[in-house]
């Protein structure tokens, strides 16, 4: 799937207005993250979030429908190409066994889920360079027996 | 790639012995994660952390070796199957793009590091169900210009 | 993934110990399918159940443990070429847009879980021709916003 | 295959309009599963169908088209990327050679048709939260020999 | 899915002792390709038909058991490589439309089944060259309105 | 590669007139396959044949160059979707080598050719379900040594 | 498909022995590519022609056998990676549609047989440097129409 | 990558007017195939070439722009689902290895350049059937040692 | 993904303004194959050197914006299919091993760096033929441990 | 293609003798990556550099035929999964067309053999942070036009 033209001229607007994510997300008392995934169409907002979100960015009806719409989720290539997107894509294939042993161990058998879940992306200065820190939490889902 | 017979018979000995992941990686001083990706072959150890770390697993030369060598990294088919690491592929997918964003928007154009990077899972207790932290930091690499 | 040795030692002894599902199920308390992706590897039972099991079906150590252990999930091709399994992937392929918008109009903007989830096979008797029912439950989850 | 035009031209009248597929499927006699499989292109209407159908919705002779022509059935990619699609997937993937062994043991060698089939969507009330059941049944269809 | 080796064995077996699929066919008064099927272990015989198969081919219990097993179906790889099987993909690629048109022009929205359905090989003499003659029947299965 | 907008075209005009392929088929002295293959743009007319079709479809100069060109053959995605066209594939799947087997056995190292090749598609009367026949002759062509 | 065990053995025995194809060829009065082509499986000689060549190789029966079967044909990975075997990939993506157009434009809508066909592969002295000169006539067959 | 707009409208050009590959050919005194590959943008013309043959095909400045550019070249899906051009997939397939072997034997380790290269399609008369003749020479390059 | 639009009319506008990357590498004091990077939108300029280079080129607004962009990177297909592509790709697939090896031997567990990288591309004259060298330095990222 | 075990035979031996690749190469007279592409069998050394590396390493016949043999080449997966590598492949997806862009500039319409090739990997002294430096020089082959 593809990038939509609807997010092009979101992104486009909130780069015309200068807006930083952080500037919207307060704007409907969210995260940043969880803001800009709706401007990617990966998540949904109630119509006031839309409309109070469309009229700062001065955009119109479609993309109010856009953001209230539930969306046919997930973006990109199969393997991710973009440099950035691929480091995380690596960390799945790198770490993803270890993490999956460390959630048993501590949990069970079950899953971390991607869905009654959270996200933060921070910056943490540092001055070997300044550091991203990707933080999740995502409820422990076991598996259920029958 | 395939998870390894060297790597099976690590988490058998470890299972065997009762140890946990922090169990192991205190006698080594590092992090649960490190010390499963360690026994995943995903990481190196020294010679003497592998010493130490097969000398409590009671496994011989092979497994130090495995444990000092320099693997050839990635582990699993493409689109994982199993479910608990496809919700990390998952989250990849819905999430890659507005992550970058705000890496974008906060740092510049660049990566968040998979190399100098370091990551925890942890249990955090919740009444409506504990969840399952994971946090990461890797360094920012801005994109050079020459 | 493949089959494991270790299923299809199980599913031969189930063979020729003469059990169905249903008689091994009954033994642990829990369904037939349940017990089925047991002996495939895609559930994980508890010590007792495990040794219930492997007593009744004659097999040994490595049995019992197979039966605990945390597995990695997720059998056969990416598009299934067995005419049964490729039938169940079809009704995806077809059904999965209109499941989809249906969930979403009586539950809102969420997933069906496949974790806290629970699935019946039935043989429904027909004059034309007996029909296959299959039940699934699984809990809705609806996407968190933060 | 994509998602048609036409299809959301047709999802968009009635999210106008206000229709549930209950209120739609109850104009034709038909399931809300199938109503909205209809919407989608992946079923069939008669022309009487199509006719009720597209004066509800105040759509015009070309809905009224794709509701009757037998139409290039499956959509979507080969493994899904939307989160609620892909959790029905990963159901195939971990249940399929169990539900596979189970038919076989009630029903002999063959199939459940995804053809002669019919498929049921509802919302089972519980207080530990709601839960999505998904009812099929299809005729079995066994291996003809000759 | 590879041939497997007891498959091999059976046509080594039949190689050697002489016999033709016509042969043995004859012998469980069924026709050439079920038996060729059966072989490929594409197809399941009744515990007698195995019998006097493999009695005939002089192979032990497992060859029995494997006849009379359910099979995980499909072979080779996804697009075929061998150039004779190659032709029938192609035959698809090239007249699957049509084929599909005119099912749907005379029987109406529905698939011939490859379940109930039967497959004969034969030789047509011609003058320019033999001929390779395929029929094949399949019932036709409308698609279900629920 | 997809259907061409010109075979739409065909097709739709074909809809409106009120066409079977056996009447187009008459037209032009053809069978209805072959005919149903050229509106696909898989086969090629000569230009009498075209405009004979075109002229009865009242279709313009477009389609009778489209129906004289030599085609890119080949419609669909590598694994049809489509259900009906996918049991072909199935079939291909499942006795592809038991067919191979039973070519070689009749008639030595070779292939049924693909291009000197014919096809029909029946209605078989039954009680039971009506049959869909499906006859085709390929000239079989041995593998030249030299 | 890999390379077989046998062909390897096959290959090595022609290099202990020092015979070129082109000796071995002489024996059974056949070219050098077909005989290239026999040692790795993907031809089918003579029980003469292979008596001749295995007791000139000094190998045994298995090896016989190999050479009188049919065998499944088709080596090596979808996209060669061999950089010798990727230019003749390459020659087919950049030459294969101007190569369509020349034999359209000669012959009419058909193909050149893969099967009713030969080739050689020479060496043509050259002082800028020798040149491999690769030559195959394939016969034309022409789209049967019915 | 698809065939070019452009492409085809000089394909379509030298329809209209007549033109064999040969006639342009004889125009810049190169070879059929070079004047094929040309106009599907797989060469590189001069600037006087290239207005020789847009004069003689009655095409602008953006066919002659075509013509002198670099193109991006490799056409067609990865593995071709045209019947023709298959073929000579099918040939690398088959042939790939015993060509590589004997180019191996004839002049040690290296490639066939596909760039230093030339090729040929030649119509031979045969009573039985005429022949297409497919000749290549390529540059034999050794694999430089450092 | 494919080239964009925007890539290619600056690709063009250098086409007939006449420069040489050079040329465009001098005016904002960078070197070649960044600029040819950037006009590929692989690479990020600052607000200064796209207009520098915009007003060079004779483009608009658009091509200033894309300029500063920070784009989503990776070009062309999963293995490509352009020979002079192709042959970077081969060089990883038939050295990357050895290259893995001895950098490892030469620094330790880690990666040279795709982001704190640059790259050049010169002309090496050779009387037996100019040599295109290609020379890259990367950063040495040791892996962290933690 | 996997890693031989011949190659992992020739690794290890290197390590238990303490060699570097620069040690090796010095004794044969070549350059440290060529005699790591020899270990990973994708070079060709001549009897005399096998016989003197393989009494170095301590390894028998079979080594020194596996140095000797023409390899099938091309190592690990279509697009590697190991970190290292992969941003070798990063590096042909990002700078593949810059690249080529450039290449055209310089020398026109051809390509960088990858055959008449050298390569160099160098430890570039740096403050910041030691450097990988990779040269490569390898003949530029212009498009042959006949």
């Amino acid at each position: 799937m593809e990038i939509s033209e609807i997010s092009k001229k979101l992104l486009d607007a909130k780069e015309e207005k200068g807006f930083t994510f952080a500037d919207l997300a307060k704007k409907v008392n969210r995260s940043e993250i969880w803001t800009a995934a709706l401007l990617y169409g990966q998540a949904q907002a109630t119509k006031e979030e839309a409309q109070t979100l469309c009229a700062a960015l001065g955009v119109g009806k479609d993309a109010e429908k856009f953001m209230t719409a539930f969306a046919d989720k997930g973006l990109g290539p199969v393997v991710p190409t973009d440099p950035l997107i691929y480091r995380l894509y690596e960390i799945v294939q790198v770490y993803g066994y270890p993490f999956k042993s460390l959630v048993h161990e501590k949990f069970g058998d079950g899953i971390m889920s991607a869905v009654d879940f959270d996200m933060e992306v921070d910056c943490v200065k540092d001055p070997k360079g300044d550091r991203v820190k990707w933080t999740m939490t995502g409820k422990f889902l076991p598996y259920k027996k029958w």
